[in-house]
C-alpha cells in the first residue's frame, strides 16, 4: 500500500477494496449527488487570507465541545451499520476516537450494541432517530444515559430517506451478519434483497417517523437531562428556533448529500445560520469535511466544531482502528499546520481571518422567491 | 434492462434503443444547443434549503390545474407525431396520463386524431398552432370542443421553426406512417426527405402562420369559451399584457431549447415573470423538468405547475404506456420525497424555502441594453 | 462532404483541409488564446429573451452601414493574403460580398491589387495600416478614392502584431506566390521564413509605424473626403474621443484574439462603449460572431453591425465564392430567423429585448484599480 | 528541441527532463493544489482593455526596484537548491539575471554559499528565513552585507512548511551534493529519506523558528541598514503595519501555492493591500507569473513589480545560464509587447488601463465572518 498521505489517499484505497455495493452505500449520495459535490465545492471556495508575524510558538488544536475538552473541534459523524467495513465496527472505530480524544457518535442504527460500545471508553454520544415505537425511542435514551453517554444527538433530516439511486441500481441490502443492534438486531426490512430498490430505505420506511415535529423536541427535552443535540438543521429559521429552546448545540448538515439532493451546501449555509444562533448555542457542521484546511474553514465561517463521517469509514475499512486512527492523526495534523500558517493560536481564532470567495462562487445571502 | 430508478436511466436506455434520426429529434435543441443545457443548469442551480421539526405526518403531490384537481402539479406537454416512438402512439401516452391523474395534452401536429385519443378519457388539453389557414384553427377548436377537451394551450413561440442541427444533418423526414393525423393526415412536406434540411421544418414553415398577434388572440377568445393557456412565453412584459386579457395559464418556456438557442433557461425567467403576473393566472414551467426536486424548485420560483416533456416520450419509446407511466411514477415518488425532506405539506408550500443561488450561478434580474 | 448546415460546420471543414500552417495563422490567437476564447463565451452568455404574439408577418434583415444600404447588418472584415486560402484570393472574397449585398473590407496587405479587386464591384471599403512609409499611406488613400472605394477603416490595435505562439512555433512565413500585392508585391521579410518567429510578424515590424496618434487621425481626416472608421477601440475613453473628432463608425474589437491576450471580450466591452458614444457615430463590433443570433445579440448590446472574420476564410478556402458565400447565407438564414422568434422587425429592434447574463457570467462595468 | 516560443514551452520540456521527485519538489503546491491553480485562475481572470492613438514612439520596460534601476519589474523569487536542477546552480541563475539587469535572490538555503555566488555581480538581495539560531540569522546578515548584497527580504509565510502531498508520496530528500551551502554545508534532515514524509520539510521543522513576529522584525530593522522586504503578506492589516514600520518593500504571495493550501490568490489579494499600503513601500507580487501580460496585469492591479519563480528554475533545468536568461528574454519581449498594445510608456501607466473582470471570477472585497 502506497503511503497514505490525505484522506484522499486512505479513500481511494479503501474505495478500491470495498465490495461495490458496500462502497456505493457509504460514498453515494441523493439523487444526482449535486448536493454531494457542492459541500466540496462551497468549501473549496473558502479561502482564508493567513496572517503573519504573530509570534505565536505554538498551536492548539483542542477544543471544547458540549462543555467537555476535546484534542479538536471534530466528533465522529454517526453512520450506521459500521461492521459492514470491518468486523471491529463500531468498538474498533470508537477506540480510534478514544485515542485521538474527540467524541464518538453511536448511531441508532448501530450494529453494535450500545452498551457494548461503551465499554470501550472515550467521550460518547448517542444519536437518535425517531422510531414510530416512541416506547423504543424512550428506552434507547434510558440505555444510552445508563451507558454513561454524554449527549443525545437527535437527527431531525431523515423523516424519510433519501433517494440513493446507486444502492436502488445495486438493489443493496444488509448481509446477514450486520444488524440494527440497538433495535432487537434480527433481520428486518434492511436485508430483504430487492431489485431496483434500497432495503436500508425500506427499513427506514417501516421504522422512523416521520411526523417528528417542536413538540416532540420538548418531549424529549422533558425526558432526558443529557445535553441536546439537533442534527440536520438547514434553515436559519430552525436555527433561531431550536436555539430559544435549550438546546446545546445543532448541526448544520445536508447529512453528506445523502438526503435531498438540490440541498445547498452545508458550509454556505453556516454564516446565516451562525448570525441566526447568535452564540446561543453550539454549531457543528458536517458534510464534505476532508482537510484540516476544511476544519479551519468551518470555525472561520462560524463552527464550533465539525463531525467527520466517511473519511472514518474509509479508515475504518482499510485497517480497523488503526486505519480510522490514521484518519484523525492526518486531519490533526493539517489543522495544526493550517493554525500555523494562517497565525490562529486555536481554531477559534479563525473567526477573524479574512475569506476570499473564490473567483464565481460568490457566498450569497439566501433568497426566498 | 437494468432498474431505471431514475428519468435519466429511462432516457438513457431509450436513446440506446431508438433510430438516430428520431432519437435527435426528439433529444436534440436548436443551434449550439445551449439553452437546452442552460435549462438544465439554470434547475439545478436553485438549491432549496429544506425545514425540519415540521411534525407533519403526510404530504401530498396534489394539486390544482386551471380549477382541476390533478394528482400532481404536471401535465404531459404537447409533442408532435408521438408515433415516431411507439406504434400506440398518443393513445398510449394519453392511458398513462389517465392512470397518473395528470393533464394529457394533445398536439395540433398529433399523430392519432384528436377524437380517437378522447377516447382514452382522462382530463385532456388541446395545443393549438396557428395555422395560415384560420378555417382549419377555427375547425380544431371545434373539434376539441366536441370531444370533451378542457382547455386550449396557444403556442406562441413558433413563428417559424428553430433550426436544428441535428435534423438538418440527418436530413429528417416523417416515416410514412406517421402523419399530422388532425390536418389530413396525409403526406406533407414533413414527408419529402431533403438532404441537410429538416422536413418537418419545411411543414411547418408551409402550415404555420408566423404573424400571430395579440388581436388574433381575441378573436380566439371570443370563438371559445374553453380556458386558454399561452405557451411559449418569456417576458415579464408579455406575460402582465397576457395576465391583464382573462388568459387562465401561461406556460413559461423556450421549447425545450428547440427554438431560438440564446434564449435564457426558463427556470430564470420565472421570477420575474411571477412578480408581472402577480397571481392573476396561473403559471407553468416547462424545459428540462427531471425530477420531483425540479418540480418543486419550479414551485418554489413561483409556478403553479410543469410540463413534461420528453422524458414521457423516452418512456413511450421503451415500453408505451407502461414506460410513460414508469416516468410518471418516478417524478411523482420522488416529489413526495422532495415534499418530506423539506418539511413542504404541498408543493405551493415550497414558495416559503430559502433559495440559494448555486455557487457561480446568482439569478439575476434582466436588463436592457 | 456532410452537409455543412452552420459555420461550425464550415470551419470544421475547412480546418481538415487546409494546410497546417494557414490553419495556424488563420485560426489562431495571441499568447494563451484567452481572449479568443473569451470572445465566444461573452457572446454565448448575452442571452435574449423572445417576445410574442407581435404580429409581426415578416422581418428584413437589412440595414444601414455608413449610410448605405446593406442586405444585413453585417460587412467583411478585413483580412490580409486571402490567397494563402484560395487561388481566386480577395475576388472570390469580393465577389461573395457582392452577391449577398454586403460591404467587404480590403486589408492593406490583400495579396490581390486593390484596383484589381474594385473590378469586381460591390460595396468596397479599403483598410489602412498605419505604415512608417507616409507618403505610401497618402499614396494607398488616393488609390483607394481613385478605385471607388466607399470608405477608410483605419486600424488602431496593430502597433505592433501579437505574439501569435502557433505561428512562432511554425515559423511561418508566406509562400512565394502570396505577396503584399499593395505595397510592390514583392518579396518582404513575411516571406523569410525564421525558425521560432513569425514571418509575417516580422514585415509588419519593419513596414508598421507603432507611433500612430489622434493628430495622424486629424491629418488623416483632412487629406480624405471618405467617411473614416477606426478598427479596434475597446476603451471607452477612446471611444469618446473619436466619436467626438467626426469619425462615421468604430468598430469594437480585439483583432479576433488576435493581439493582446488578456483583453476583455469585445462583446463585453460594447455596452460601456455604446453609452460612451451615445449614438454620434455608427458602431460595429468584431471578434467571434459565429451565428445569427450573435449578430441580433450584438444588435442587442448597442452595435449597428458587425465584421465577419474567420468564417467567411474557411468558407473561401472550401469552395471559393460559393463557400464564402454559403457562410453569408448561413448567417443571413440565421438572422432571419433570429428575428422571427424573438419578434423583432428588424435587427436594430433587438435593443428593445431583455438580456439575461448567463449564470456565472453577470457582465459588469470596467473598473479601475 | 521544440522553439520555445513562452514560458510555458520551457516549462514542458524541463518537467519532460527531470527526475521526477525534483520535478515535482518544484512544480508542486501544498494540499490539494487548489491555491496553486488560483493562482493562475485569478491572473487569467484579469483582463485588460487596451488603449489605442497614443502616439507613442517606444515603450520601456525599465522600473525602479528598492531605489535601483531595473530592466524591468521583475527579480529572481529566491529558490533553495538551485544546484538540484543544474550543477551550475545558483551561479549560472545569477548570470542570467546579471545579464538581464534584474535582481537575483539568494535563498538562505541556497545549495552555493552566498559569496561565491557574490562573485557573479549583479543586483542581489539575500533572503532571510527565520532560524531558531538567533546567532546564525545575525551572520547570515552581516554575510550579506559584506558580500555586497543590496536588500534583505525576510519571508514570513513558513513558521511550519506547508504539507506537500507530492514530496512525501515521493519520500523526496536532498541528494548528497546539494546542501544548504550557507549554514555549514553539511548533510541535514533534509537529506534523510524517510518514506511517506519530505524530508525538506523535516529539516524545516528542525532549523526554522515559528515564533517570528513584530518585534523581530524591529530587532532585525536595528541590525542593518539594508533595505528589508517583508516577503509572505496576504492580509491588509499585516501589509498596513509593516508599511508603518520603515519597510521597503512587502512580497504579496502565497509562496507559489506550496504554504497554505485554501490561501486566495496572490493576484486577488493585491487590490485591498494596495489601498493599505497607499504607497507607502513598493508592492512585489508572486505565485503564478507566467507571461508579459501577467507583469502588466500585476502593474495594474497596483504592483511595482513581480518576482518570479518556477519558470526560471524550468530555463535554469534546461540549459543552465542560457535557459534561465531565455526564460527571462521571453518575459520581456512579452512585457514590451503588451506595454504597445495597451499603449503603456511605462508598466506603472498601467494602472489607469480599465481592468474586466473575468466572467464568473468577479473580484470581490475581503469579508470577516
Ligand atoms: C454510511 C453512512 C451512514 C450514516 N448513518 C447515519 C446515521 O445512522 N445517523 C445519522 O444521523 N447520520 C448518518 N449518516 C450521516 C453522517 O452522520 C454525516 O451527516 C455525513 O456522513 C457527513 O458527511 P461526510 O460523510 O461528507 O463527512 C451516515 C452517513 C454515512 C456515509
Ligand atoms: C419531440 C417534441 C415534439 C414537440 N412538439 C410540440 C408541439 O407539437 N407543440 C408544442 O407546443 N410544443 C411541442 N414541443 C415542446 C414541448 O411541448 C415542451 O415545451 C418541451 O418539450 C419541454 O421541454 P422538455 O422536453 O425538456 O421537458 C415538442 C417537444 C419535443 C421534444
Ligand atoms: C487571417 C486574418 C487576417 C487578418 N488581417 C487583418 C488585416 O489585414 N487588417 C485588419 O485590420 N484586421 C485583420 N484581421 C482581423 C479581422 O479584421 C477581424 O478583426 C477579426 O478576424 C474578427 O474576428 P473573427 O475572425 O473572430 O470574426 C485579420 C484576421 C485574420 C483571422
Ligand atoms: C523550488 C522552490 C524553492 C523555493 N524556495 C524558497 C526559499 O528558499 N525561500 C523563499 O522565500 N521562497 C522560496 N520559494 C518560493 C518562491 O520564492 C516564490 O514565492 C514562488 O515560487 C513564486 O511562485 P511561482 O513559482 O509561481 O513564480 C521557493 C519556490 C520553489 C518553487
Amino acid at each position: 500500500m502506497r503511503a497514505l498521505v490525505c484522506v484522499e489517499d486512505v479513500e481511494r484505497e479503501a474505495r478500491a477494496r470495498l465490495d461495490p455495493g458496500v462502497r456505493d452505500f457509504i460514498g453515494g449520495g441523493a439523487g444526482d449527488e449535486l448536493t454531494l459535490a457542492a459541500n466540496r465545492a462551497a468549501l473549496d471556495a473558502v479561502r482564508l487570507a493567513p496572517r503573519v508575524l504573530t509570534g505565536l510558538a505554538g498551536w492548539s488544536t483542542a477544543a471544547t465541545l458540549l462543555g467537555q475538552p476535546a484534542a479538536m473541534p471534530l466528533a465522529v459523524a454517526p453512520m450506521a451499520y459500521q461492521k459492514l467495513v470491518h468486523p471491529g465496527g463500531e468498538r474498533a472505530m470508537a477506540r480510534a476516537a478514544r485515542q485521538h480524544g474527540v467524541p464518538y457518535t453511536v448511531s441508532t442504527l448501530s450494529s453494535t450494541p450500545l452498551e457494548e460500545i461503551a465499554t470501550v471508553g472515550g467521550d460518547l454520544w448517542f444519536q437518535l432517530y425517531w422510531l414510530r415505537d416512541r416506547g423504543l425511542v424512550l428506552e434507547l435514551v434510558r440505555r444510552a444515559e445508563d451507558a454513561g453517554y454524554r449527549a443525545l444527538m437527535l437527527t431531525v433530516d431523515v423523516p424519510v430517506m433519501g433517494r440513493r439511486r446507486r444502492d436502488a441500481r445495486n438493489g443493496f441490502a444488509l448481509p446477514g451478519g450486520v444488524t440494527a443492534a440497538n433495535l432487537g438486531g434480527g433481520g428486518t426490512a434492511a436485508h430483504r434483497r430487492r431489485p431496483g430498490a434500497s432495503a436500508v430505505a425500506d427499513h427506514t420506511r417501516q421504522a422512523f417517523d416521520p411526523a417528528l415535529g417542536w413538540p416532540d423536541l420538548d418531549w424529549l427535552r422533558e425526558h432526558t437531562t443529557l445535553p441536546l443535540i439537533l442534527k440536520g438543521v438547514c434553515d436559519p429559521r430552525d436555527a433561531q428556533r431550536a436555539a430559544s429552546r435549550g438546546i446545546e448545540a445543532i448541526v448544520v448538515s445536508n447529512h453528506g448529500g445523502r438526503q435531498l439532493d438540490g440541498a445547498p451546501a452545508s458550509a454556505e449555509l453556516l454564516p446565516p445560520i451562525a448570525d441566526a444562533v447568535n452564540g446561543r448555542c453550539q454549531i457543528l457542521l458536517d458534510s464534505g469535511i476532508r482537510t484540516g484546511t476544511d476544519i479551519l474553514r468551518a470555525a472561520a465561517l462560524g463552527a464550533d466544531g465539525v463531525l467527520i463521517g466517511r473519511p472514518l469509514l474509509w479508515g475504518l475499512a482499510l485497517q480497523g482502528t488503526q486505519g480510522a486512527a490514521h484518519t484523525l492523526s492526518l486531519l490533526q495534523t493539517e489543522l495544526a499546520e493550517a493554525l500555523a500558517l494562517t497565525g490562529c493560536p486555536t481554531p477559534s481564532a479563525a473567526r477573524t481571518l479574512h475569506i476570499h470567495p473564490h473567483p464565481g462562487a460568490p457566498p450569497s445571502p439566501p433568497r426566498t422567491a
